[in-house]
């Protein structure tokens, strides 16, 4: 399987993790494929027109994206252990991951923001406000999200941890949610988050 | 069940339309909550600490998003009409939804660059490749599409027709992508579609 990566996305990092987890990793051949809001790949569009990573396309030419959907078809071919098949743990799961899943993108929309110059102010004491919802609503229930075996919830409540120690230092976030700091200094350390270090290269 | 809807937002409008398409419209109650880039709903935050609509609060309690995961849902509730529950088909119709879902984002994003003042020029030079590139790949596998039954992929890409109908008029997409065009003037023809107009309200 070629999967269309880059070391710094969040979201490529996540079906590296779930693909280590699942023991699935040396079946993975990563080709280096740099997209951004103004960054367009030409190599990519046949593959995936939205020009988006991560993208997978398997041994017999089928494509599969977004980040949800290769991690679900990964964890398919694993006997699904990151993803309950059915009711409500599934459901549970799953807006769990959307939680998880939904702040990476909230940051990644933020810190394009910042970056502008000048930045919509009105935008920005948006994304101060919704930073901490969440932040706080992860902080409450980490400890409940931990007592479920590691699954596609937790892989993005780790990556977006460490998505806010590289790109976000300054808003004080371990701080601010201790719990979840403490989960993520515990999970950040399991063989499959070691191996997928996130390089600003 | 409660959703927190808005009649502008094309993601809510697949949950509507998905519902409607289960026979489950009706065990729907609407809210009507206002969010955007610079509007945060603090009613919102206790369910949704991302500030996203749709946003679905179950009888008991328990709290359902993004769009996918409450489609998921009703999906399950009626028995399992507009995903397929496993293997080949099952990792098609989730492509195709994440095309058609995708597209919708990047509609949104060019939407708000294209009304700032002024637009970066790289953002929307790239905005146009991939609207292009987005374009032309639906309207190459809408036949392949359309032989499948309806489900969330067709549902996902005729909502985005209706929004490019709403919002970018100008783009001529009609013209740019005829096959596309055709199957959507069908389909926008369905009761569930037709019960939920998009309205600039």
């Amino acid at each position: 399987m070629k999967l269309h990566w880059s070391p710094r996305s969040p979201f490529v990092r996540k079906v590296m993790v779930a693909a280590h987890e699942l023991g699935l990793a040396d079946r993975i051949q990563t080709t280096r494929t740099l997209v951004g809001a103004a960054i367009v790949a030409p190599q990519l569009l046949p593959d995936n027109p939205l020009n988006k990573i991560p993208t997978l396309v398997l041994e017999d030419g089928t494509v599969l994206y977004d980040s949800y959907v290769i991690i679900e078809y990964l964890d398919s071919l694993a006997g699904g252990r990151l993803i309950p098949r059915e009711g409500p743990a599934r459901f549970t799961e799953l807006r769990r991951h959307a939680l998880g899943n939904g702040f990476l993108d909230m940051l990644i929309q933020y810190r394009m923001e910042r970056e502008r110059t000048p930045p919509s102010q009105p935008m920005m004491d948006a994304f101060a406000k919704k930073f901490d919802s969440t932040l706080t609503a992860i902080d409450q229930e980490i400890e409940a999200i931990n007592a479920d075996p590691p699954g596609i919830a937790q892989i993005s409540l780790a990556i977006a941890g460490d998505y806010l120690d590289f790109r976000f230092a300054d808003l004080g976030w371990r701080e601010r949610a201790p719990r979840y700091s403490a989960w993520q200094e515990r999970f950040r350390q399991r063989p499959s988050m070691v191996a997928t270090p996130v390089v600003d290269g």
